[in-house]
């Protein structure tokens, strides 16, 4: 079984009663293919007699999406599992355990989630997730500043750049997030009811010179090792616990664009209450949530982050009273413009988010549109100079008064 | 031969004899050893019946300063070598061509320059070269421009990363530039005479907060291919060839920090006319000329820079109108900030500069050094809110009423 090729379930079977105290010899297995094929095979494997279950996610050689395939690199399940192994070691109960990664295969087994939900898909059943800001605050905070020139020593940080150099993740992100939404690409998925606001997208020269100057961070900045893709659907989650999954776009980059990602999705669930919320009270209640959230994420990063670099800070030079301060502001400018980079792509870019896409009124979803482009272009106007959270918040507020 | 070892003058005739098309068979060759013996062996190899020569440059396994020893990587030849042919497919003429590299010996094989000079020496003389900032221009805005995320396949440059990543010469620079001069270290050579002015750098928080954040972009900012250490002792002049030598520090990283590298060491040698000029006409005089050339030197890079990025930008984005002016503004700035760093380490850090250091004139000595140290502070100080050239050649002038 050792040369590449994609398991069957009955393969999936044979390879995980392999694996050493996991299951009992000789027991009965089941097996269940979860992904959704368009970038891996997800198995998941469970034993009936114990309860006992665990995940054996396979790399594809290709990736689907909308119908195109094109061939994408089995090298991503070793950055996957690379990355997933460093952020355990760093904050363990925020990732999913890695049991084994066998490279010939590009095949991670690692534990199973099922008892948590996709937090996309919570956002949308309209839950409240009173811990997620302090866990992600954490998970931000902890891989951010170990894997950075902060926390690490910075001869083993150029050869952690050098083992996460990912060029063809990178693409992904460079067109779909950084090229595509701001120009009439074929590869935008523009919706009819709001073609006048994607125009004046693709017309706003000074929102380009912004978007130019965050895709050349995006390129250039190898800040920390990042999550790479940490919107909703990468985080499982369920009231006592948050697990961030599927850091396959990890590479070196800004700091701004993990915290800007989250940010931005829970930013397009705000502009998705349109439909979402049954009327306006619960509406601005269920905004207010949000928004709170984004606040204590934050806060509470920017304590968390503070208190680590005042401990294990590596750096004689970066200790100097005044260069946090400095560091921090350009961290929350970052965070603000990959947030409206995030936002926008999401509206009429390849890849677009079920809070919004899938509002059956019309009406709804047009406002919803509206209002998560107006928010995404604001905030990447303002990001180089915006000076503290709040502006991000009142920019929300703005777009819904 | 194969099995690395440092080569003694026989060795090296033996192995310049087996070179194909080079010396004729049989012929008598002679070998000069020509090197500081700190880091490298360099064989001068000529064969006089025909007046050819060539260079080996073996890397040693370690390096030597001021007595101390410490292990240094071999991979710094194949680092050296694979940066020249590089640069050498970008400028033909503004480096030593490259015959072979033999890894095994960590031993490259170059063209001979003996028919130019060192230019610090040249300067040190009170020489003009007045092609000399056409060139440097034409160096800098071609290697910086093609190795970039402007000119080079944005996927085929994360890949030139990962083959640069050069953490122990790095570290020379961290340590040695932005890190010690700022400090009461061990490894300053602190001039008794301008203690004063030392202590006054050691306790500038100012000072330290805009050179923890060159460091920062130092260590993260992978903008281009940088030569890495490009002051005037790294360039071979004569009045109509310049060739920029030993890119053994080559790494990705600002750009402004070559840019800056060029001008710092041309400051120095602005400060060091005090005890170099024999009056004060002359000293005008050869001061104007030094500042001039930087004018050019940034006015034509700018240019150059601009042409080729109007005809060979690879990037869609990066042609927005305006981008280019913010970018090239924040290369200026870079370039004024790192200057500043690369005049200041000069002054009282470990490795100094001969146009300061040989003037016998003790008077003449402090006073250039007081003068260098005031334009360096000051540069660190002004990077971020420059915009023109014309304040750093002001800010120069200055330092000398």
């Amino acid at each position: 079984m050792s040369a590449y090729h994609p398991l069957t379930e009955a393969e999936a079977i044979e390879y995980a009663r392999k694996l050493p105290d996991l299951f009992a010899p000789g027991s009965e297995l089941s097996s269940r293919e979860i992904g959704d094929g368009n970038l891996n095979l997800v198995f998941h494997i469970s034993e009936p007699s114990s309860g006992k279950s665990i995940i054996l996610k396979q790399a594809l050689p290709y990736a689907k999406v909308v119908g195109e395939s094109w061939p994408l690199t089995l090298d991503r399940a070793r950055i996957e599992s690379e990355a997933l192994l460093i952020q355990e070691s760093l904050c363990p109960k925020l990732v999913p355990h890695v049991h084994v990664y066998e490279p010939e295969l590009a095949l991670t087994v690692m534990q199973d989630l099922s008892d948590h939900v996709i937090m996309r898909k919570g956002l949308i059943e309209g839950q409240r997730y009173p811990l997620f800001a302090g866990h992600i605050a954490t998970f931000l905070a902890r891989t951010l500043f170990f894997t950075s020139d902060l926390g690490l020593n910075q001869q083993e940080k150029k050869e952690r750049v050098k083992r996460f150099i990912n060029p063809e993740l990178c693409k992904i992100t460079e067109d779909l997030i950084f090229d595509d939404p701001y120009t009439d690409s074929p590869n935008n998925n523009v919706p009819p009811a709001i073609r006048d606001a994607v125009e004046a997208v693709w017309q706003d020269n000074e929102l380009h010179v912004e978007v130019a100057i965050l895709r050349d961070k995006f390129l250039t900045k190898a800040q920390s090792l990042l999550h790479g893709d940490l919107h909703t659907g990468s985080i499982f989650i369920k009231a006592d616990s948050t697990k961030v999954i599927d850091p396959e776009f990890a590479y070196y980059g800004p700091m701004g664009f993990d915290i800007g990602a989250v940010i931005a999705n829970l930013l397009l669930n705000f502009a998705a209450q349109e439909g979402l919320s049954l009327d306006s009270a619960s509406r601005r209640d269920y905004r207010d949530y949000l928004t709170g959230t984004i606040r204590d994420i934050w806060t509470k990063f920017e304590a968390e982050f503070r208190a680590l670099w005042n401990e294990h800070g590596v750096d004689r030079m970066f200790r100097t009273p005044g260069f946090a301060d400095y560091y921090l502001q350009e961290v929350l400018r970052d965070t603000v413009g990959f947030a409206g980079s995030k936002m926008v792509r999401r509206i009429h870019g390849l890849a677009q988010v079920a809070d919004i896409n899938q509002l059956q009124d019309e009406a709804a979803r047009e406002r919803a549109q509206r209002i998560a482009l107006a928010i995404g272009t604001a905030l990447i106007k303002s990001n180089r100079s915006v000076t503290s959270i709040d502006q991000l918040i009142e920019t929300a507020d703005k777009a819904v008064l």
